[in-house]
């Protein structure tokens, strides 16, 4: 069977590489660090979209669309804004090129320059609140539950496609509200249907959390995050969920009359997920012969291979092929019958396991004298012999349990790879050959957190939601702790 | 009744700037040229991308999605290309800011200049045929058939909310082929599936035609548009197919293998339709009252208003409506139950008509005695009481009736306002004193058309796909011509 890629075990992330290109998910672009998002890559980004826009909804959210460009100045209004995200951004200046009087192409025409530069957008709070301050008077004109998918620029030193690109999409909810428990909550309920996605959906385990002072937004008063473990021991943020307080309505200026008739600020939240979950969805499950996508987001549930010597045994065949075809669509999957003579059948099972469809149906003149079909489950990797009748029965009842074997997969997985230490110098054993997720004892500080990342290149991925109250030391300076937190390498 | 708009007939252009504005489809920014689409227009537009995608993927396509900044080099590759896209563009010259030693915020930092400028994409022929080349060694990597839905800059001076703006969405669909037939008729295909979508969907009556010389896309070989008539008298092209020919294969070195072993360049198509749309839908049928909606890209097709005096009556009503309400939505729809104390049903009606939903019910202590409902129409503005028995039928044969009841408006509206001229000052005199759609003779020379261009500001909206052959002399040079071509002052 042909080998595609590299394998884990020798280069992971080589292997990563490998399997984004060679999967038809994505490819650099002639434009630095820009990702093109191919058709199968794509395929999986829609199903994600589609199922997060719906759980938006349901949540009683309604989609927007803002400028790309944000004015220069607007990104200074508030002052952790300004550090956080003011620095690595894309800058227009002009607009307008001319002819070359050389004729060699175009040139910036020096005398379109802008008053005022525009910044591509590096996530939209800015110009969102400075909307929004016409939108809101009065405690009748709140909520406001906005989402928007969007493109975001940040211009990153070092990209990986999916995982760090200097464009990339998402979504990024901005709410608007009365209260600050308001706020909490619905920050908190976001950051729930997203693990509520990223479990059910992408059958990846998390552990939610609340960011340190040091890693959180810039600009937001609490960011609540959700880390998953990825198969070579780091961790990924793949999503997070801000309470911002009362920081953007007050760079704003966005007051509204409460119901007691008084003034006052605004409180917010806002809220993304990225194409990174893509990368995420790669890395958490696949292994060497390529993706192992949960059935819920692949673009292809079923392909079907048809084994033939010749035009009548094809025949025969595609006949059979088709009826499985429809019987299975008839279920809600997709399913392609692949029936190409350019190929052979061992070369299309490699090329189905490389792209992750769940399941491959393979039929052969013997399974036609017998009224049988070959199934192999991606996951697994197993085969097995069923009759046709019923196949589409079974194929549901499989891909459904698919679903769950492969979230099972990744959190016993994830079981294996998390220790609890209380001792310094096994905290950085571990990191330094195996990696994981590794709760200890924290004093709570800034300056211990800058050192353990110094020394260890751990940083604390968060202060987990269900921590348990329990009495220690810190792992590093000794101080008194009264939790344990999270730390790994990270992407 | 409360009056929310500036009527047609005292100043269309403000009439629809109003309306825009308070039937909360869109507003302005804080950025020159851009808007922010608020959620009920861009939930208009959700529905009009839902469709579209679904016409696309039933005709074989898939969505992939390229960066958004593009090499200014690219743009000078395909020379007719240059002259018309590289100039009013977004130029990013800089990916860093920094603070302002003087405090005041961030500058921008002169150290981090790019190498090549990067322009934000004004149409992605360019970056999507740089990477086609990759894609494509022979005949069986083709026909590649890609859409994108994405945003676009193109830096107008003068702009109008949807009609013409610095940044719009769109989508994009980039085809490559083998022969120069299989393009062609692609590129009318896509003319088609967009003809059947505004016809079927927006209920907008459109001329099919090839645009002339001087109005072609730089690039095309053939643009195909479809026009349409709005009520001021003005044509408006909301959507073109581009048979590309062999120009960006060429400008990007894209070959082939083709089937008999010999290498040949890329047969290829280009076609989108933008945001513009929605200022197509609400011109083509509002009235002033405010907005008309086709059923089908309704985001609300039903309200239903209680009308009642004390808590009792509402309680009364509320129990009739939530189950009206229920029966409707079970057909499909999307039936709002608007029960808010703080307005009067008579404002409520008002808001209701600006927001353009088709279908009102409103319940009254007397419908409730009597079993009955009050229905209002938005399109005619007639009213009629039904018994509640049944109401979900006539709803949904209403809403289907209403669908073609706008189209034949429309229709109707155009045809009064079509001419079909062989002099010279009548056509002037039409264009000067109500507009409309003008079939005249024209000689073929661009030299002819930029100077009725000049004389009457009308243009070639195009040459109509259906026009008869018949001999005839040119409406301005006299010189022999062998079909009318349809002229018009245009959006």
């Amino acid at each position: 069977m042909a080998k595609f890629l590299t394998s884990r075990a020798e280069d992971y992330s080589q292997w990563y590489n490998d399997l984004v290109v060679k999967a038809d998910l994505a490819e650099n672009s002639a434009v630095r660090g820009s990702m093109v998002i191919k058709p199968y890559g794509y395929a999986i980004w829609e199903k994600m979209q589609a199922i997060l826009d719906k759980m938006f909804k349901d949540t009683g959210h309604v989609n927007a669309y803002f400028p790309l460009f944000i004015p220069k100045s607007f990104l200074s209004r508030e002052a952790a804004h300004v550090e956080g995200f003011a620095k690595e951004c894309a800058v227009v200046t002009h607009y307008r090129l001319k002819n070359d009087t050389n004729g060699k192409g175009v040139i910036v025409d020096p005398e379109a320059k802008l008053e005022e530069e525009l910044i591509v957008r590096p996530t939209s709070e800015t110009i969102i609140w400075s909307t929004y301050k016409n939108w809101i008077q009065s405690y009748r004109d709140l909520p406001i539950l906005v989402n928007q998918w969007a493109n975001i620029v940040r211009w990153e030193m070092r990209t990986r496609p999916f995982l760090r690109t200097t464009e990339f999409l998402w979504q990024e909810g901005h709410t608007a509200h009365e209260t600050e428990a308001e706020a909490k909550e619905e920050a908190l309920r976001m950051l729930d249907v997203y693990v509520n996605f990223v479990e059910n959906y992408l059958s990846i385990p998390v552990i939610k959390g609340d960011k340190t002072e040091s890693e959180k937004f810039p600009g937001a008063i609490n960011t609540y995050t959700f880390e998953s473990l990825m198969q070579d021991g780091k961790a990924l943020q793949s999503g997070t969920s801000h309470f911002l307080g009362q920081n953007f309505a007050k760079a704003f200026d966005v007051k509204f009359q409460n119901k007691n008739g008084k003034l006052d600020y605004v409180w917010a939240t806002s809220w993304g997920v990225t194409t990174r979950l893509v990368g995420a969805l790669i890395m958490a499950h696949s292994d060497d012969n390529g993706l192992i996508l949960p059935p819920k987001v692949a673009p292809i549930h079923v392909v079907i291979v048809p084994i033939y010597k010749n035009e009548n045994e094809r025949n025969k065949i595609s006949e059979k092929a088709i009826k499985i075809k429809k019987l299975i669509e008839a279920k809600g999957y997709i399913v392609k019958y692949d029936d190409r003579d350019t190929f052979k059948p061992g070369y299309k099972f490699a090329e189905y396991e490389l792209k992750g469809v769940p399941v491959r149906l393979a039929i052969g003149p013997r399974d036609i004298e017998n009224n049988n079909v070959e199934l192999a489950r991606r996951d697994t990797l197993e085969k097995k012999v069923y009759p046709q009748a019923n196949i589409d029965k079974v194929v549901d009842d499989l891909l459904n349990e698919m679903q769950k074997t492969i979230f099972q997969k990744a959190l016993k997985f994830r079981e294996a790879n998390t220790y609890y230490i209380d001792d310094y110098n096994e905290f950085k054993e571990i990191l330094n050959k195996k990696g994981g997720f590794i709760y200890a004892h924290w004093d709570g500080t800034a300056d211990t957190e800058e050192k353990i990342k110094e020394e260890t290149k751990a940083t604390i991925r968060c202060i987990p939601l269900e921590a348990k109250e329990e009495q220690g030391k810190c792992i590093y300076s000794g101080k008194p702790s009264n939790k344990k937190v999270l730390f790994a390498k990270a992407y």
